[in-house]
Order: C-alpha cells, then sequence, then structure tokens
C-alpha cells in the first residue's frame, strides 16, 4: 500500500525533489518497500502498543492514523467493497458518538429512577408496587389530593408497616434506626462491590480522566467492570445518604462506555489517541446527562478535562452531549420533562445593588474551595501514608454512620442533596408548601401567581434558617471526609449544596432588610413596599456557582452550566459575578482545583496546559545526563553486536535509545524505543537464522558487504524513528515546555551544533516543573 | 533583570547543573549580563517587530511576554509603586476586554438606530421629528390604533410630502424614483468614502481577521480610520438596499475596536502574539452584537477566527461577548428588549416526520453553498483579473441600481433584509397582519391566542408564496454579484435570507399538505384535524441555519447561535440536522466555505487547522535548496566579514539566514533574521568605533584574541536564535504541518545527522500543500 500512495505523488513531484529514502519513518507502518529488511516484512505483534502506566507520543499516534487513513482511501478505488467500508470507516466516529449518546443517556436515567427509589427505600415502602419510589407512589394513587402530594396510604414509613404506628417517639426511633441500618447496608455493599470487583470504580473519576486524555495509559481504568461495577455502586452510595453526587461519576461512566463502543471500531481501538478523541466527546455527554446541560458539557470537556480537543471532536462532541441529552428527556426520571431536579425559572430581575451580596458569595466560594482543597488533600495524604487507608471499608462505614446519625434529625440533610438543592433554587410561588415559603401573607393582597411581593418572613422561615444553619456546617465538614474513599463519590453536588444553603441564607437575609428597611437609601430606588425584588432563589443559585467554582476552579463551563439551568441570558451577569470573584480568591491562595491536586497527589505526569512556566532555565538545566553523571546510553548505527545491546537493555530501563553515527561524533541519526528494539531482537533470534550474539546491529540504509565467515547482520533501520524531535541546549525551557504540550512528545533529544547532548522526559520535564515550583519533584512517579 | 531571576533561580539548582552559559536566547530581551557585548546594552528600535505583509513568529512572541512577565513579577517585590503596576498589568486584560465590549456594544446599537432610520428615508420621513424612523414616529404619535400600526399622519410618504398624493400611479412612481435616487446616492456616498479613506473598510473583514489572527501582519487593516469608515459606511451600504448584512462588517469593526484599546497598552501593543488575543476576543463581542448571542460568539471565535486561543482568552472573550450584549440591550435599538430583530418563541414541537423537509432543507443549503462559493470567486477572480476591477465604483452604483429597481416592486425585496428574515422566522398569532399569516380563520373556532389550529391558506398566502419565489431567485443571483464589491458586506444576512424564504414556502407547503391531507399515513398519526402541527417560521430558521452552514461551513457556533435565538433546546435537534446535511452536501463538492476561499484567492499564508495533511511526502521533498539549484545562503560563525554579510543581505532577499560553525562542517549553531542583522550592523557602524566593512563577524561566545592592527570585531552573538526550530529531512511533511500549525513557526531547519540540509518556510509548506491539492502553488504570495 505504502508503495502505491508514493508512486502516485511521485510523478507530479518527482522533477523537484532529490532521490529520497521511501522508507517509512513511524514504526506504526510496516508494509513499505521492503527490500531492506529480512524478516519484517509483516509486522511483529505488540508494535506501536503502550505499556501499563505509560504515556503515549501523540504524534506517532497520528501519524500512523494518517497512515491507516491514507491505506483505506487508496483501497477505496479497488473495488465497490473497498468503498463502501471506506464509508463505515469515515461514518464510524459518528456512529460511536450516537451510541454513547444512546447509552450514556440511558444509564443517566437508570441511575436516577434507582436513586429515587432506593433513598425513599430508607424511609418506607410502597405498598401497590414496592417498585415505586415515594412520588410515583403517590402519583398512581387516586385518593392523594393536590394539597397534600406525598401522603397516601399506599405508602407506609417502615413504622407504619411494622409497628402500625406513624407518629411518636418509638416510631421515629425505628424510622431513625432503620434508616442508618439502610445507609449502612447500601455502603457496606458499595464498598465491598468496588473493592472486589473494580478496584478503579472509586473517587470521581475526573482526574484520572484527565490525565488518560492528557495520553497516559491506565489499563482497566475504563474497562467494562468499571463501568458496571460503577453504575451499580454510584446508584448504592448515593441512596445512603453520604454527603456526594453521582454527577462528576457520571463523566466517568460515560467515558468507560466511550471506551467500550471504540473497543468495538479498530480505528480508535488501535489507536491511542483517536480513542481520546472519542472519550473527551464522552466526557461532553457525561456532563450533558448530569446537569442537563448539553452546550455546558462540551465546554466543560473543552475547559476542564481534554488536552487534544480538534475542532472535529468540538461538533462530534457537541452531538454526543445531544443524544444523551435527548435520551435522558424520553426516560424523563425526574417526571418534568426537564433534564434535571433543579431547573428553575424565575420571575423578577436582579438590582445592581445586589451585585455585593453575589460577589460576597463569590469570596465565600472561593473561601470554601480553599478550606475543601487543602483539608481534603491533608486527610487524603494521611489516608495514603498512615494505617488508615488500610481498612477502606471501616472508613466508609464509619462515615456513613456518622452521616446518618446526625443527617436524619434535619430535614435538609435527610433527604436527598439533589432535592435539597432544588428547593433551595425554586422561588416562592403561592401554592408552596415548603417551610422556606412560609412568608405571612398580606390577607388583603390579590395578585398574579408568579409575582409576589416580598413579605416578612414567618416562624418556619425562622426555623429553616436554624436548620440550614447546621446542615451547612455538617456538609462542609463530612465532605471533606467523604470525598476520596474507596467509593464512587463526586464532589458537585456537595459544593452545590454549601453554595446553595449559603446562598440562600443570604437571600432570605436579604430580602427581610429590604421588607423591613424600605426606606433605607440603597433599597429606596430599588425596593418600594409590596415589590417582588428580592428572589432568595437566585442568591442560592449564585451560591452553587460560586461554591462548584472555589473547588474546580471551572469558569465559561460553569457559567454556562448554570445558564442552562435558568434558561435566560438575564441571570449570567450574576453568576459571573459570582464565578469569576471564587476563581479569584481560591486562586489567591493557590492556583490547583481540586482536580489538579488529585492528580498531583497520584503522582501522575500530568502538563497542564493551564499552567504557565515563567522560569528562566534552558534546556541544559533539565536534561539528562546530568553534570557528573555516566554519559547517555546511547546505540551506535552500525558498531554494535546484539549482544551489546541486548546487555545495554539490560543494564538500563530507559524507555528509548538514541541512536548515533558513532560514539565519537556523537551525531543523531534516530531513535529507538526499548519495547521494539526487545520485539525485535526476540523475533530476529527466533525466526531469522544466523542471527546470534555477535551479529552486528545495522541502523544504516544499506550495510556494508561482510566478509562470507562472519555472522549475519541484524537490519533494525525499520525501528529507528528517522524524525526524533531535538531542541538545541541553550531552547528555553518555556519553549520545550509548550513543545512537549503541544505536540505531546514523550521525549527531546538535546543537541548543541549538531551533537547530541542529552534527553529530555516528560517526567523530566514535570520534575523540574516541580522544582521551580518549591515542591517535591519525586512526586512525578511515572513516566 | 535578567540576572536577577537567574541568580534566584541558581542557588536552588546549581547542584544538579553544568555551568551555563546565561545569555538570552530570543532577541526579544536585551537587558541580559552583557559582558560580551560592546554596545548592544539599550535595544536598538524596531527590534523585535515586524515587516508589514509579514507572518510572525509566535513562540518568539510567547518567549519575550513571558519575559516582560518575568520582569514584572521581579520588580513588584522592589516597592509598593511597582507592585501597584504590576497589579494594573494584571488587570489590563479585563479592562481591555470591558473597553471593547461598550464600545463594540455601543457602536451596534448605533448602527442598528441609524440603519432603522435611514432605510425609511427612502420611503418617506417623520414630520413631528426627522430622526425618527417609520416605527419610532407611529409610536410617539396618539393618532395611531392598535390594528394599523404603521400608518400615522406624521409618518408621510415622499410623494405625500411633495404632491400631496400619497396614491396612485404617479405617486408610485414617484416613490420608486426617490427609492432608487437615495439607494445610489448612499450606495456612492459609502464607496467613495472607502475607496478615498480606508480602502481596507470594504468587504466583510473576515478572511483577513482570520489571517491576522494566524498571525499575518496587515498594517492599517484593523485602524481607526477603518474603524470609523466601516462603521458610517456599513450603515450606508446596508440602508441603501444592497443585498449584504451588517453581522460579517461588525466583527471586523470589533476587532478594529480590540486593536485601538490594545494599543493603549503596552502589554498587548508591543506583542504580535498578545494583541491576537484580544482579537479573537473582539471576534466574539462582534458576533455577540451581531446575532445578540454571546455563547454563540465565542464558540464563533473558535470555532471559526481564532488560531491561537488559549483558556484564559475563552474567559476573556465570554466576559467581552456579554459586556457587549448587555450594552447593546440597554440601548436598545429594537424596542422589545431583546438583543435582535429575529428574536423568536414557538409554540408547538415538531414531530419525527418533520426531519425529512428539514435535511432536505439541509440539502438546499448545501447546494446554494457551493453554488455560492463557486459563482462568488469566479466573479471576483474576474474583477481582479479584468479591466471590471478598475471601476468600482461604476460597479457598485450599477448593482445598486440594478438591485433598487428589481426590490422596490416586491414587498418581500423592497423592505430591510433582517425585517424579512423576522417576518419569514415568525409564528403567525391570532393578531397578525402579515400577508404570509392571511389564513381562511374557522369562524366558529375560539381558540387561546398562541394555540391556532392549522388552517387553509388564504389568497394572500398565495400571492406571499409567488413574491417569495422570485425574491428568492433575485436574491441568489444579485448575492452573488454583490459580496466582495469595495464597500463592506457581509453575507450572513443575505444567506440567511435565501435559506428562511425556501424554508418558509417549504413550510407552507408541508403545512396545507398536512391540512388537506390529513388522512395520508404521514400525517395520520401527528396531525389530527384542528391540530396545530406545522410551525412554518421553524422551516425558515432550519432553511436560514442550513443556508448559512452551507456557506460559511459553521457548525457547532452555527447551531447555538440559533438555539440562543430561539432559547430552547428542543429546536437543535432540526437545526442540527439540516447544518450537517448542508455541511455534507457543501463539502462534498469542495472542502472550503466562503472565507477560506477568499483567504485562498488573495494568497495570504493561512494554515487552516481543519484542513488534514495526509500525503507520504518528507520535509527533504519540500525544503529548500531544491536539487540543483545553489546552496543555501549561511552564514558562519567566525570568518565573515561585515562586508561578506552585507553583500549576502543585499544579494538575497531571505528573512534570514542559518548561523554554521563552517561550511565545511555545516553543523548548525543558530539563526539570524534578516532585518535584525541590518539593523545591528547599520547600529554598529554608527555607533562602534573601529566596525569597517572588513570586521570579522563573531556569532561566537569568546571571540579569539586578534593581532593589534586588525579591525574591531563586530560580535553579533545576541541578535542570534540560539535555538532555531529544526527537524530531520526524514521527518514526515504532516509531522512538520502540524508543528507548523502547533507552533506558530515560521521557519524550520533541516538537518541529517547533525548537518543542515536546508530550510522550510512557511510559505513552502504552504505552497507544498496547495501542489499536493493540484493547486497553483504560486497563489501564495506572502511570507
Amino acid at each position: 500500500m505504502g508503495q502505491k500512495v508514493t508512486t502516485q505523488i511521485l510523478p507530479r513531484i518527482v522533477l523537484l525533489l532529490p532521490l529520497r529514502n521511501p522508507n517509512m519513518v513511524n514504526a506504526g507502518d510496516m508494509n513499505g518497500s521492503g527490500n531492506l529488511m529480512d524478516f519484517l516484512d509483516e509486522p511483529f505483534p505488540d508494535v506501536g502498543t503502550y505499556e501499563d502506566f505509560h504515556t503515549i507520543d501523540w504524534l506517532r499516534e497520528k501519524s500512523r492514523d494518517t497512515d491507516r487513513h491514507r491505506k483505506i482511501t487508496s483501497k477505496s478505488k479497488e473495488s465497490i467493497w473497498e468503498f463502501i467500508k471506506s464509508l463505515l470507516d469515515a461514518w464510524s466516529g459518528w456512529v460511536v458518538m450516537l451510541l454513547i449518546g444512546l447509552l450514556a443517556g440511558t444509564l443517566a436515567g437508570v441511575i436516577d429512577l434507582a436513586v429515587d427509589w432506593m433513598t425513599d427505600l430508607k424511609e418506607g415502602v410502597c405498598l401497590s408496587a414496592f417498585w415505586y419510589s415515594h412520588e410515583q407512589c403517590c402519583w398512581t394513587s387516586n385518593e392523594t389530593t393536590f394539597d397534600d402530594r406525598d401522603k397516601c396510604p399506599q405508602w407506609q414509613k417502615w413504622s407504619e408497616l411494622l409497628v402500625s404506628q406513624s407518629e411518636g417517639a418509638s416510631a421515629y426511633i425505628l424510622n431513625y434506626f432503620l434508616y442508618i441500618m439502610w445507609a449502612l447496608c447500601f455502603a457496606f455493599l458499595a464498598v465491598s462491590l468496588v473493592r472486589v470487583f473494580a478496584p478503579y470504580a472509586c473517587g470521581s473519576g475526573i482526574p484520572e480522566i484527565k490525565t488518560i486524555l492528557s495520553g497516559f495509559i491506565i489499563r482497566g481504568y475504563l474497562g467494562k467492570w468499571t463501568l458496571l461495577i460503577k453504575t451499580v455502586t454510584l446508584v448504592l452510595v448515593v441512596s445512603s445518604g453520604l454527603s456526594l453526587g453521582k454527577e462528576g461519576p457520571l463523566v466517568h461512566v460515560a467515558c468507560c462506555c466511550g471506551n467500550f463502543f471504540s473497543s468495538l471500531f479498530s480505528k480508535y481501538s488501535k489507536n491511542e489517541g483517536k480513542r481520546r478523541e472519542v472519550l473527551s466527546a464522552a466526557a461532553a455527554a457525561g456532563v450533558s446527562v448530569a446537569f442537563g446541560a448539553p452546550i455546558g458539557g462540551v465546554l466543560f470537556s473543552l475547559e476542564e478535562v481534554s488536552y487534544y480537543f480538534p475542532l472535529k471532536t468540538l461538533w462530534r462532541s457537541f452531538f454526543a452531549a445531544l443524544v444523551a441529552a435527548f435520551t435522558l428527556r424520553s426516560i424523563n426520571p425526574f417526571g418534568n420533562s426537564r433534564l434535571v431536579l433543579f431547573y428553575v425559572e424565575y420571575h423578577t430581575p436582579w438590582y445592581m445593588a445586589e451585585l455585593f451580596p453575589f460577589i460576597l458569595l463569590g469570596v465565600f466560594g472561593g473561601l470554601w474551595g480553599t478550606l475543601f482543597i487543602r483539608c481534603n488533600i491533608a486527610w487524603c495524604r494521611r489516608r495514603k501514608t498512615t494505617r488508615l487507608g488500610k481498612y477502606p471499608v471501616l472508613e466508609v462505614i464509619v462515615i456513613t454512620a456518622i452521616t446518618a446519625i446526625i443527617a436524619y434529625p434535619n430535614p435538609y440533610t435527610r433527604r436527598s442533596t439533589s432535592e435539597l438543592i432544588s428547593e433551595l433554587f425554586n422561588d416562592c410561588g403561592a401554592l408552596e408548601s415548603s417551610q422556606l415559603c412560609d412568608y405571612i401573607n398580606d390577607p388583603n393582597m390579590t395578585r398574579p401567581v408568579d409575582d409576589i411581593p416580598d413579605r416578612p418572613a414567618g416562624p418556619g422561615v425562622y426555623t429553616a434558617m436554624w436548620q440550614l444553619a447546621l446542615a451547612l456546617v455538617f456538609k462542609i465538614v463530612i465532605t471533606i471526609f467523604t470525598f476520596g474513599m474507596k467509593i464512587p463519590s463526586g464532589l458537585f453536588i456537595p459544593s452545590m449544596a454549601v453554595g446553595a444553603m449559603a446562598g440562600r441564607m443570604v437571600g432570605i437575609g436579604v430580602e427581610q432588610l429590604a421588607y423591613h428597611h424600605h426606606d433605607w437609601i440603597i433599597f429606596r430606588n430599588w425596593c418600594r413596599p409590596g415589590a417582588d425584588c428580592v428572589t432568595p432563589g437566585l442568591y442560592a443559585m449564585v451560591g452553587a456557582a460560586a461554591c462548584l467554582g472555589g473547588v474546580t476552579r471551572m469558569t465559561v463551563s460553569l457559567v454556562v452550566i448554570m445558564f442552562e439551568l435558568t434558561g435566560g441570558l438575564e441571570y449570567i451577569v450574576p453568576l459571573m459575578a459570582a464565578a469569576v470573584t471564587s476563581k479569584w480568591v481560591a486562586d489567591a491562595f493557590g492556583k490547583e482545583g481540586i482536580y489538579e491536586a488529585h492528580i498531583h497527589l497520584n503522582g501522575y505526569p500530568f502538563l497542564d496546559v493551564k499552567d504557565e512556566f515563567t522560569h528562566r532555565t534552558l534546556a541544559t538545566d533539565v536534561m539528562r545526563p546530568r553534570r557528573g553523571e555516566a554519559p547517555l546510553s546511547v546505540l551506535t548505527q552500525d558498531s554494535m553486536t546484539v549482544e551489546d545491546v541486548e546487555t545495554l537493555i539490560k543494564e538500563t530501563d530507559y524507555n528509548g535509545f538514541p541512536v548515533v553515527v558513532s560514539k565519537d561524533s556523537e551525531r543523531l541519526i534516530g531513535f529507538a524505543q526499548r519495547r521494539e528494539l526487545i520485539l525485535a531482537i526476540k523475533n530476529a533470534r527466533q525466526r531469522q537464522d544466523g542471527v546470534v550474539s555477535n551479529s552486528i546491529v545495522y541502523f544504516t540504509e544499506d550495510p556494508p558487504e561482510l566478509p562470507p565467515n562472519s555472522p549475519h547482520p541484524l537490519k533494525l533501520r525499520r525501528i529507528l524513528n528517522l524524525s526524533p524531535f531535538t531542541v538545541t541546549d541553550h531552547t528555553p525551557m518555556e519553549t520545550v515546555v509548550d513543545i512537549f504540550r503541544k505536540l505531546g512528545l514523550r521525549q527531546c533529544l538535546v543537541t548543541r551544533s549538531g551533537r547530541l547532548l542529552g534527553i529530555i522526559t516528560k517526567k523530566d520535564v514535570l520534575r523540574h516543573m516541580a522544582q521551580m515550583a518549591n515542591q517535591d519533584p519525586e512526586s512525578i512517579m511515572f513516566n
């Protein structure tokens, strides 16, 4: 195939060009003109794959994909069947996206329904059909009146069912006890499943997905078992009432779907670079179903998790995100034809003076973000380094027990966190029965339903304020200990809950202040008596955005997700003000978001596109060998024996070796990967007669004629990368970092005046960056 | 400064590192440890700037910005004043964005108001205040009834005012004549202003902005004169009734604002790379006000125009786009607190069966896109190459006259195109008086206002269909000749109009089919008698998206812009189906969108990120010198005299010269820019005694001791780029193209085994790509 394309192009350009070597440059293509090769006419297995916990070479993956594409294109002219195959290949990207969207949407819907049912199972059961949640049970009942929608005879609390008592202290204690038991049961089941079947299913998964998308290999992290176990345990842990959310893990679940479907198409399964394009789109679909925000999902994938995001991927991600959103909507888990529980519509605009409390909420969000990241990382480090880490099951049980015991008495922590957020976001309508809407109505006033003026707070509101304050403190503390346990756990929802509680309290405060002090100069202009000037629900939303921003340091995607929840351009300014403030405040205490902090904690080799490298060091300061170290291990092009090479491989653990003309001249010819050297020598020894330990290894184009009795030479030009990346020793490190980031390199050779001086690997770059930032360079563990 | 930072870092890393040369690598920084330099202690003027119609070196610009940043950071520790200055510097990005948003929003509002008034001026004048448009005139009038909102005594047609006749043939002819006269007058004024004051103000500007953002320099293209003249002439040409829109030029206007404000801050004015970040954000603000779609604007900038778009820019672009949108909304040019004239809300969902006509509209859009691009490019090429191009004023006058003569009799072409689109998008409500809504009402039916069932078409609808068909043909033809004339002209609006007309006709057709054939199998399921099942306005919108997509090949940004117009996720699927179909159909006939085609026509050096290079050529095939050509012009590090260098500069026109150890060894040391060589030699001859024509030029670190009577040497290591980018001759061109794209290089040197072989410039890459795509490589004109 290779020759075919070459001959097609040559006639056109042959006049301009010197004769050139039609050899392949990258080892991935094995079908070129093979006159130099004795045995490598067909690729030997495993060439072009990577080892676990290693970094891929993006340029090489891209090059391999182009080769594959070229082959298919030229083949497609041969027959109708090949043409159809090439069409299918071109369409496979869209098919994968469609499948990901369908599966991710379905899983999200199933998880929502299951969580709904199991959360209610902690309190009681539906007699008419045990698989109904409380709400569904009473919907289907005919005896429900509009005023008391949650009470119906079919729904029985455990105390009613077991001891026929619905009120009283003993019933309360029984319900309390069963609530804790169910929670412990769910949590124990979850942590056991994770430990036994899929250890990678724990956590939110976003730090690892960021690392994987940046080109790291973690085998099994996106496997089928992880998908299955994560989906099941996610339902269990969310239902158990722990302070965690399903949004982050849903991104992981969607990426597992992406990985599964990409393994069905050789275009994606055989190319780690192309596979990552699919995973980026899957992450977008995950956020799309988590928040019901397809555009926000695409921007989240672009801003937060993806590394290599070509425009083609943008369009496909959008498609996957839309399909996922529509699939979820047709499942309709919330029964309101909305994608999320907390979709809201507000009826009143905001006023300029309100920017002050909004910015205050931003400051709160930033402080919470900093506090959370510091404490959580400290706790996770302690878990890693002390005996605590040895008892993950016990840890989960203890935290679940504490959570359940403290949560039950307070109505704002007893219910599921998403329901709490939904209630906090809601504007108080005329028919609202919530405690938060217990205002004192003016009996003389008759007004349309959705334009209720500000009213004085009733006793319910004051009770709610106290309960919210307690719930806020509890959430803040418990979330720090929950995130990072060996169960699936997202922190979007707990962060948003913290912000929403704080925001709602601030909102009610401002509202009451405005009601009781119409005459204050700041209220006089925008809050006449009888006007509806403060929407406490909006404060809750702004607070949620601020806290989420403080923890994750998302910006555009955060605002767009929130915008898609409210659906109006109107409230973008408050959200943006809070998000910007929160990011600035949090950044002042430390640049890392929670995901970066966890990546760092785990020592993954992640080269963040957002970090700016501003130090004044040069490539020569970073390359190895350092001054005083042994010289660089190199191969020569025509003077080493097979045994020499094998000894070098045995004695070092480098991932590859530069090949030079001779040890004296140090002029660089190419770069050979360790993995491929080993495979090639093994292959040659098995399949090629005459290759013995003292055969000379040739990396040159034409080995010289050897005396007849000398051992058969081993020609390895085929596995040589003839275009290794080089920089000069004077290149500033900021440029080197830029090159590593943008081209996705694994290593780069350093030369001076054409002589090879040393090598810089991605690990070296990351360690240098850590050192410059006064961090421990040894924390970067993988290459 | 340079030394300061170095000593700060050294103690920490000195143990690991070999002693290194603290020289600067990039010529931009001139304040390092200057012991080697005799005269270059202060930068000489113009160093680090570029010539007109040249390409910038992104890596170098980035490096210069990092240096600047480092200096400010270390200075900020010296005093409070420096600290405040560093804070101001950090905030200047946000200030620039705020200013751009405010000015772009204001200009857009002013343009909208002025266009409104001047368009109406062609028909008549308001007696109560001549600066009122027709609508404003009748709004302020007390005598207007609700039924007849456009008729009020204050608004007088020209015939009423001049000959006191409002009806009859002579009044019609007078109005017709004056309409044409006003149009000619506006168009003549516009083309004259453009020719005399700002030739760059013509066209849509988007092709040039794309090129500029990719790193090209066109002095004056974003200047203050261009801003002023483009704003004024834009109003004139849109009011003249020509088939063009203001949306594309608004992007140019916003970029001019961006350029103006970035020239106020040295951070942006002195760094071409940073300036382009501001321009990307300005483009987003431009689209934001053009369509009232801030998120769509950011995505447009990301997808369509930007080249280098770091995440920081994403967030700032979003801010600029929002500020612009809110500024425009507070000006409220359309009097409906919406950002655009064609904001719509639909009341009925769409049905799966409707996807078929939507996809048909997508096919139409793709065909229209192909037809338009081919014909328009052919016409523009003819204009460039024949005598036609010599009479731009005459051309504009003739096209305006033809447009006005044909447009006036047809009500759908007489009005402004945005009003036409707005009417076509609208759903027919109960109170709609438009001819398009002339349905036969069932007198027995009383129904809520916004849920009107499908009704049979009345005579008005049939007339409208004919007029729309004629208008469609006319628009298609005249737009081809209009776009590319020497006046500001956008084609978003004409494209959308073509699509909206086609879409509305298809929509009415489907509606009538469904009404009259309830019993057909496809209608039976979704269209019961008396139901409102087809919304012709939605078809118009889908058609508009399809046609716009066919011409510009936008994808995500197009769908998001349309989504922001309707505000509901509901209609994304039809829009997406049409956009995808239209892109596929159009791509089947040719990959280039209209902007890329115009870039190509003008020979700008634009390396598209979207093009994939899949040919199997190597760096050695592209580099110069080619086989048989004279060897590469190089400088040697220590053996050439000043005269030799001056001769080389005089005899060649290369933009830079590689510096090698000696002509024999061909080992590369660095790269010297022509511009800086000239400046340095001129400077040295003027300011440095003893530098004469036979002084030796040294690029080495330490020139050898010279005999006492030999001429004073010229040391030029400072202007030497010690980290030139190199690739080996075996590097596949796809990798080289990738490197050029991602790192934004100007040139790249080619080596083999450490020896310099040749050079590849951006122009070489582009010419090679053109050749591989069977295009004329000589069409790439700039470097």
